[in-house]
């Protein structure tokens, strides 16, 4: 047998956004590699071995996985939306470029997914329907003087932004001080969205204008979107506002 | 019959890569509307009407999907990629805002689709796998001022970059300016993919150091990705090269 590692995107939760093509390398699968919740979401059958780890493990199961793959075995790494948006497709590549050189003969290939700022965005309306930029807010990985720089940039840029991981439980402040920078560069009227477990039975979203967000609006299952100066809120009588950015800036 | 309008993404061209959601949408959608190219893109079927429409007329193709559906018709609107990403969903709500008051009682989802951007960096590895931002090099829709600026403070920034719309006819001379732009604020070597067609039969990458990037590289149906200043390759005998970023920036 020959091994082939697949990084797969699961989409954010509802099983009406895993696409046709990783469903089918799921089924193809002799191993499936990921965080606790993300495996779980993949159905137990004959032939195919979970292999289950903790948050912040990504280049052990990386090694893993590659290891696995090199052994002859078919692969899947699971992530939750798209494999390529702050999840394990830079893990693997990062484990592969300081492995055994032998590991860069093997098959690898990456299946994007629907991504939760994607998918949170699409319930809001169109938040993102102009120029934007993702950051995740995490400072696990880099500074967070480097945040807030960016912070200050993207707003200069007028662009939208989707923040990932905005705050947990070990890093209660930071958003509060996200909060803070943007109150410094954006209006007080700035729409921000707080999009919670998109597409499962847990979905929240809520759109306050800046001055009214408050840091436990979000947790660790919450993608938030900062609409540009332009982005626009429709109001319907019953129904959820549409909050969207128009594709257009007049001179 | 209650009508019901649904902007759909139907993913950057591989059958692969539609949702479920967006097939069944389709399923019992009773009108199709979209530029000609996605609508084709669309089975025929008895009961279902498709309405096809050039380019740069995204307005009043949206106009006569929002008629249709309070016509009582379930109507889906078709974007390539994802629809809220330089799609149809942002047009959408641009007219529903300027139309009769009664449209906002309409039923509209917008369904979220694998976009270019992301389908585009899952070929080439994971360009996109720390911060980024995606910007439209398109001045149809926005002054030129504004797309230099933008990539200035992206660069300055250091987010890896997705750019839609590079070149077209009507504007051959943009891209080459993005490119001189570009290499005033980025190091030579940086990293810049071309990927066209990604997922079609079509399709081709290539990933080049900036200071080879030809405008020529790039036409309508080119994603361009540029790399942060940590983006990296890893050569590999006989298969593609891999492009990532790494997840994490030192102190």
């Amino acid at each position: 047998m020959t091994g082939r590692l697949t990084i797969a995107g699961l989409g954010p939760g509802g099983e009406g956004l895993v696409t046709p093509e990783v469903t089918a390398a799921l089924a193809d699968a002799t191993d499936v590699v990921g965080y606790i919740p993300y495996v779980s979401r993949v159905a137990d059958r004959v032939g195919l071995t979970k292999h289950a780890s903790d948050n912040r493990v990504e280049i052990d199961r990386s090694n893993h996985a590659l290891t696995l793959t090199a052994e002859g075995r078919r692969v899947v790494v699971v992530s939750s939306g798209d494999p390529g948006v702050f999840a394990m497709a830079s893990a693997v590549f990062e484990a592969l470029e300081d492995g055994p050189e032998t590991w860069r003969d093997l098959e690898i290939n990456v299946l994007p997914g629907v991504s939760a700022m994607f998918a949170a965005a699409a319930r809001a309306g169109a938040p993102l329907g102009h120029d934007f930029c993702a950051i995740n807010l995490s400072d696990n990985l880099k500074p967070w003087t480097l945040i807030e720089k960016r912070l200050r940039l993207a707003v200069e840029a007028d662009f939208a932004c989707a923040f990932y991981n905005p705050r947990s439980k070990a890093r209660p402040e930071g958003f509060l001080r996200v909060l803070e920078v943007l109150a410094q560069s954006c209006e007080p009227e700035r729409l921000i969205t707080f999009a919670r477990a998109v597409s499962t039975s847990e979905e929240v979203l809520t759109t306050v204008p800046l001055i009214e967000a408050k840091p436990e609006m979000a947790d660790m299952r919450t993608l938030v979107i900062l609409g540009s100066s332009r982005t626009r809120l429709i109001e319907r009588a019953g129904q959820q506002p549409i909050v969207y950015t128009p594709r257009s800036v007049p001179e």
